[in-house]
C-alpha cells in the first residue's frame, strides 16, 4: 500500500467495522446500535454500513473464538477463517475492483492511549488527509497517529481488505467494560470521519501538512522465567505513559524479586500499547515507536460528480 | 456467620488464594510468585500457604472455565465444581474441624474501587479487627470495608471454606493485565495481613473500636432492549465515583439514544463495583450499598502458647 493512489472518484462504499475484537466494547455497541439505526452513518453522498466483524467473539465477550481476526490464517478452519473469508466475501475481496472504498475499524486498548489513529503508513495520502481532519477537528483530543506498517509487510487487519482505511484505537477501557466516555468520543470521531469522505466527495481540495506520527520500530517483551512466566510487570514510571519519550537507562520493568530493569536501548524512543492485556500471549510488553515529521501532499479535489438519488 | 467466635487458639492454618478469578492478575501472580519463593508469608507462629485456586482459568486468562467458583454448585460437573470440590477437600471440609483458620481471597476489579476489604458481616468480630488494622496500617490507602452477606443467606465465596476469611478487593485493573501499583499494594497488604495474625497469635489484645463499612443493600442493572442487550451504559457523571454518595435524581445511565436515566430510589445510597466487567453477565451495573457505622467489641488476647517447631 506505500505508493497507494489517491481516489479518482467519490468513496460510496464505505463500513464501519466494530467488534473485530469481542471484547472491545466500544465498537461492539456502536455497531449493535447502528444496525438499529443507521441514520447516525447517512451522508448526502453515500451511506456507511456498519459492520459487527466478529459477531460470534462479541457474544461471548471474547477477543476471539479461535485465533484473532487481525492474524494472518493458517490453513486450517476455526470459526475466525470462515468469519475473515465472509469479510473479504462482503468488503472485498481484497484487492479487487469490487472491494469496499474505505473501512473504519473501531478497537479499545487497555494502555492508556488516548484516541489514536491507525494508518498503514504516511505514504497513504487520503488517510493521512483524513487523520489531519481529525486532529483539526478535535483540537482537545491531541490524536496520535500510529503507523503500524513496517516494509515489506503484508498487512492483515481488517480495513486491508477493502481499498483503504483506517483504525481507531481508542483506551484505556478494560476488556468487557463499555465506558460512556469513550462511547461518545469514538461516535464522535466516526461522525467527523464520515464527514470528511462527505467533503471529499463533494469535491473540497486539501492542501499539504506536515504530520507528526509514530511508526514501529519493534516490540519489547515482559522478563520472563525460563518457564515463559511473567518475572515482572511494567515499570510504574513507565505505566500509562504511552507516547512519552523513554530514555536510555530509564526503568521500563520491576521484578517480582524487586529489582527494577532499565531500558537498555541507544536512542530514545516512545513506548505505545504500554501493557495491553491483549498483547500478553503475543509475547509484547510495549511496542516501541519512532516519532517522526511526514510531509504529506495536497488531496486533489475531485471533479464533483451528481450524487445518485438513493 | 453472624455470630461467629473469636478464636480461642493460634491460628495456624491460614491460606492465601489468588487466581480464584483467573483474569485478575494480582493475586494470580502473587500467589505463582509465594509457590515458587514462600518466604514473603512466614511468621515466627504459622506460614501460610500459598493456593492458586483456579490454575486452568489463570492459564487460559479467563474469569473461569465454566462457571464462577464464587457461586453456588449446580450437580453437574464441569470444571469449577471438581476444583471447588478439590479446594474443600485442601482447605475445608467447610464448616469441619479440619477446616483452614483463615483464608485471604485475593481479587481485582475494573471498577474504582481503590483497597477495599470484603468481610461477610460485622459481626464477624476478628475480620472487623484485621480490617481495622489494616486501615491503621494503611492510611494513604483509606481501605474500605465492604459487607457482602445479605441476612439468612449462606455464602459461596472461597473463602468460606475456612473456619474465617476476608477478601482483599484492588482496583481498577483490566481483567488480564498486571499492574506493579496494584500489585504492589497486594503484597504489602498480605504482608500486613498476616503481620496481624502473628500479633494476635501472640497473645496481643484489640481494643473496641467503631468502623464504618459499606453493607450490601440491592444491585442495579443496565437498562436493556427487549432482546436483552445494553441499551445505555453507566454515566460518565457516576462512572469511577465507587463510594460516593447516590442523590435520588441524579444521573446513573446514558442512553445511546443521548438521554440520561436518573436514579428513582428513595434515598441516597452509595454504589460500588461500577462497571465491572464481570458483572454485565450477572446483570449487575452496580451494586448498591448502605454507609453504616458498627460497634465492634474487644478482641481479647489468647493465653500464649508455645510456637511449635516446624
Amino acid at each position: 500500500m506505500c505508493s497507494l493512489p489517491v481516489p479518482r472518484e467519490p468513496l460510496r462504499r464505505v463500513a464501519v467495522t466494530g467488534g473485530t475484537h469481542g471484547n472491545e466494547m466500544s465498537g461492539v455497541y456502536l455497531a449493535r446500535h447502528w444496525l438499529q439505526a443507521p441514520g447516525d452513518l447517512q451522508r448526502p453522498s453515500f451511506s456507511a454500513t456498519p459492520v459487527l466483524a466478529n459477531p460470534a467473539a462479541a457474544a461471548a465477550c471474547r477477543r476471539y473464538m479461535d485465533r484473532d481476526l487481525n492474524q494472518p490464517s493458517p490453513p486450517d478452519d476455526p470459526y475466525e477463517v470462515t468469519r475473515a473469508r465472509e469479510l473479504n466475501q462482503l468488503l472485498g475481496p481484497k484487492a479487487s475492483g469490487q472491494a469496499f472504498d474505505f473501512i473504519l475499524d473501531l478497537h479499545n486498548t487497555t494502555a492508556n492511549m488516548g484516541t489514536c489513529l491507525i494508518a498503514d503508513s504516511a505514504h497513504n495520502v487520503f488517510a493521512m488527509h483524513l487523520c489531519h481532519h481529525l486532529q483539526l477537528q478535535n483540537p482537545e483530543l491531541s490524536c496520535r497517529v500510529f503507523l503500524y506498517q513496517q516494509p515489506g509487510e503484508e498487512s492483515y487487519a481488517v480495513h486491508s481488505v477493502a481499498k483503504n482505511g483506517i483504525g481507531l484505537e481508542l483506551g484505556p477501557q478494560p476488556q468487557g467494560v463499555l465506558r460512556a466516555d469513550i462511547f461518545s468520543r469514538m461516535r464522535a470521531l466516526v461522525a467527523a470521519a464520515l464527514d470528511f469522505i462527505e467533503l471529499f466527495n463533494q469535491g473540497v481540495a486539501c492542501p499539504a501538512f506536515e504530520v507528526e506520527a509514530y511508526r514501529i520500530a519493534g516490540t519489547v517483551d515482559f522478563p520472563r522465567t525460563k518457564d515463559g512466566d511473567l518475572a515482572g510487570t511494567v515499570h510504574p514510571r513507565l505505566q500509562d505513559r504511552d507516547f512519552e519519550p523513554l530514555q536510555p537507562g530509564a526503568p521500563i520493568f520491576q521484578m517480582f524479586s524487586g529489582e527494577d530493569v532499565l531500558y537498555e536501548g541507544e536512542s530514545t524512543v516512545s513506548p505505545v500499547f504500554i501493557n495491553e492485556a491483549a498483547y500478553y500471549e503475543k509475547g509484547i510488553a510495549f511496542i516501541q515507536a519512532e516519532k517522526l515529521t511526514f510531509s504529506v501532499p495536497a488531496l486533489p479535489s475531485l471533479t464533483p460528480t451528481p450524487t445518485p438519488v438513493p
